[in-house]
């Protein structure tokens, strides 16, 4: 049989990827990265003027020449022939805006509008709409929407609809000459196709819409703001589609840039996290897939909507079609393990870690690797950017509890690692016990690479094996995955994520299983954390008001 | 007037101080040190027969070497009139205890039972006779003995009969051909005068003493152990003079090799943290010492006898003639700054302290300083060697809590001082919550002197004033203030220590004064301090907890 290929296009925060697959068997074939020139702007915009702070924008062609650049590169690098490729599939971060003008480019690439800040692409961590979000979950909150129950009762200050009300009441102007409001990834289909669809994964994790429900009520959008009662048919207009699906096919102009063939089939974009789950082989009701790096979202298929304490977010179609995706988080993960190394690591560590010639992580992994569980005799709370699941309070911060004299670096290291593994077993224990089957585990991004110790241990305490997907780019993966379902069977690719996935994805053989003796200890240390998370979660308001004191405490300074 | 002296004899735990003091204004005039030859022994005896764990004697030899090294160095270098010489005052750590034969020399000094570790002196810190604390507490506790509310529940592995019970019960022939047990102090005493008496301050803390009962019945020494039925007339007879008194006068031979004049006072002894209060200053009812070092002892002076909870000891005529004395205790304080800042202080900060000249203290004390209370958000309990006062609990351990990704190290070390006087704020409630007044503070130790930062969050915390001895050797200056006060005004010393420690006993002019803006934050962060010290103090049982799983976790290892 004649070797098919698809692509997957990445685009993470800094870079672009590219990654060429064999259809196949999921071989990766070759890869290209190109960076975005003008990368992240916080601080002014590219003709120099000044940006507000929490603002983050990017500059669309970067996300343009990813495709000229890195598509035709992987294509020369493998030697293949273009009309070999069956498809290719986008996932981005998100919610990743921008706007719009009516042939579909954006705002701001028309010199009267280039100069305004709110005419650029707002990147997912773009902090600055944090009162329009506060203003629509209050809002939501009064007219008791039932959708709020799906975001865990919070929306963010990172979602669409924030970022979109930030612009309304900071540029009318900006606003009012926005012919679409729309998702990167969604635009980059959009430019591929020339079709103006959304995607359910976007639109469901990001954008409030429900595939029953649809987008909420124009009565409360009207609410919101006068301007928006008709958005929905208007600057929000464009049919959502399934992830899975096709979002059309490669137009004659883009296959001669991209140095494809017109045709190709185009899937429904992704966020870049999601995509990551059907390249672990994560595809049936039950598993369960982290992406560990500085933080860790998890993400949960499931044939069971429920409506369940402290969800990022629940979407039907959201990841595999025909199942639910629930999505759960934890904000400081390696962060934390990063503060401790930079912030708390004593000198004669890192001395014995340069003499070792190992960064102080591996020394540090090294060292507590001979610790059993329970030995340090500390326990800690991982909450030292908040907690995201399953309390969803950011005003919550970290502890380290039973330090003695005789307490080692390698000690408070190892508890640190278990604390962020009590809280990973405490957001499976929340969905099994609302009776949301979590049956099989699996771990991917940098994290679980790098550090072995880290893993025993989840397998330890929540005493399941975890297994690692066999590759280091999974969302490239990912999204290729979904590039040949697109295609579909007929030509050459799969007509659905399950089999693609069958056939594409892979795990490493070396998994890690819990070692019985340490499960049983981490069973009883696990009830301390339980008590301590309980007691600084529900009980004591004392975080909160660490926090309060300490805003009080510099306010008094700046009067003085 | 002809000028007059008084001679402190500070018995430390690796040195012996000896200070010559102008007995009118208190003026130091000469001091000198002579260490032990044989230091601690841990290890071995002098002859190198090992020692079993926890163990840690002295030598004696090393005690009588301080007496004819420094003394006669003292009067050398002040170039005095050894008759002008009126007293001396010894204080010792406690309790240190030896063995006796029948003529006052120590029983390690004879051949026949220098190979014999319990023929030797057991210093303070020897903590092999846990076990028999363990018994005399559990036997008091049965027979509802009064004495043990005055010792806050608990007898101490460091305390007298504690170590005597050890040596019966591990080497009876030792115990059998020992005449007599004797506090260190008091042996000094006896070989300088050749009287036997013991001092009603080392009685009183470290021998179940008091003023109206006495010792324990006999039915209880039998009940502990047949053969210390008759031990009160036996081994450990010998009169109780109250402090502030005299033990006897200097006899003809001691006066030659002291080259002093036969007849000078010889005061009753003290244990060394106590010699300190009248140094200060602090010889009326109400005035509180702390001596801050690497744990801190508090000492107050009161007209009131009250059973308190965490007392470490409530002894009359215990410090300060006619009144109560009430010890209190942190048993980590130095030790756990030293220990942050040994296991937990970033090299990045160990560079900067480096190339400013200044220790990692120093350095980090300059940072903290420029934080306001509560700015820093964090909150911690101070327990890092267990809890003494009031909650008397070694199995508690330390906290850190508030921790998030941007704490800094100053301000971690900040709340590990702040810990610490809450600790202690916690104390002095303890004692004005019971109706015991506290008036005046006064901080001596090596702590106060270093730590400018420290000594100003104390008076912030606790709201109060706090004064610092003007001196260095605090300790030695209050042996001689008992020295001149055993002299009395007859020979040019005075009659009471009150009138003594009015004129010898000198604060510095700079005082620690709360500031108002400071005390009304602490009044709130000290309330979270209050409810983390109750809970985890009273409520869970988290910290045993862990301490237990520790230890059962070491030994499933061990059983691996």
């Amino acid at each position: 049989m004649k070797q098919r290929y698809a692509i997957g296009v990445d685009y993470g925060t800094e870079t672009g990827r590219v990654l060429l697959v064999d259809v196949a068997t999921g071989e990766e074939v070759a890869t290209h990265v190109t960076p975005y020139k003008h990368g992240v702007l916080t601080e002014a915009l590219p003709n120099g003027k000044r940006l507000e702070t929490d603002w983050a924008i990017q500059h669309p062609k970067d996300y343009l020449e990813v495709l000229y650049q890195s598509v035709p590169a992987v294509i020369r690098m493998a030697e293949i022939d273009p009309k070999d490729v069956i498809g290719i599939g986008i996932d981005f971060t998100s919610s990743t805006i921008l706007p719009l003008d009516k042939t579909g480019n954006p705002l701001c690439f028309h010199p009267n509008w280039r100069d305004h800040p709110h005419s650029w692409v707002k990147l997912w961590k773009h902090h600055a709409a944090q009162g329009e979000a506060d203003d629509i979950t209050r809002l939501a909150e009064e007219r008791k929407e039932l959708f709020l129950t799906r975001y865990g009762g919070k929306i963010s200050s990172e979602w669409m609809f924030s970022k979109i009300l930030q612009i309304a009441r900071e540029a009318p102007d900006v606003f009012e000459a926005t012919d679409i409001f729309i998702e990167a990834c969604d635009w980059i289909t959009y430019r591929l196709t020339n079709n103006l669809i959304r995607s359910s994964n976007t639109c469901g994790y990001k954008a409030l819409w429900n595939k029953r429900e649809g987008y909420p009520d124009s009565s409360f959008f009207k609410a919101l703001d006068e301007r928006f009662e008709n958005i929905l048919e208007t600057k929000m207009r464009g049919p959502v589609l399934s992830i899975g699906g096709k979002a059309g096919e490669l137009t004659e102009e883009m296959a001669h840039r991209l140095k494809l063939v017109p045709g190709t089939a185009v899937a429904v974009g992704m966020i870049d996290a999601h995509a990551g789950v059907p390249a672990c082989g994560a595809v049936h009701s039950g598993q369960f897939v982290m992406t560990m790096g500085t933080s860790t979202c998890h993400m949960l298929i499931s044939d069971k909507e429920k409506a369940i304490e402290g969800i990022c977010g629940i979407v039907e179609d959201g990841i595999i079609p025909g199942n639910f995706s629930y999505e759960t988080g934890q904000v400081a993960v390696g962060d934390s393990f990063a503060w401790y190394v930079n912030q708390a690591v004593p000198s004669y560590v890192k001395q014995q870690a340069d003499e070792a010639g190992m960064s102080i992580h591996q020394f540090l992994e090294e060292k507590a690797s001979v610790y059993k569980p329970g030995q340090s005799g500390l326990v800690a709370l991982d909450w030292w950017n908040g907690n995201r699941s399953v309390l969803v309070d950011a005003n919550l911060s970290g502890i380290v509890a039973g330090l003695t004299l005789t307490t080692k670096p390698e000690e408070i290291y190892r508890a640190l690692l278990e604390s962020t593994a009590f809280g990973t077993r405490k957001i499976i224990e929340n969905f099994t016990e609302a009776g949301v089957e979590v049956n099989e585990i699996f771990a991917c991004g940098g994290l679980p690479q790098k550090n072995k110790l880290l893993m025993q241990i989840y397998a330890d305490v929540t005493n399941r094996e975890i297994k690692i997907p066999d590759s280091d780019q999974t969302v490239a993966l990912g999204a290729a995955i979904y590039a040949a379902t697109a295609a579909g069977a007929k030509n050459g690719g799969y007509d659905t994520i399950v089999e693609a996935a069958e056939n594409m994805a892979k795990v490493k053989e070396e998994t890690f299983v819990p070692i019985p003796q340490n499960v049983q200890i981490y069973d009883e240390l696990y009830k301390f954390y339980l008590e301590l998370h309980d007691y600084f979660g529900r009980v004591t308001s004392i975080m909160y008001r660490l926090k309060k004191l300490r805003s009080l405490s510099m306010e008094f300074e700046s009067k003085n």
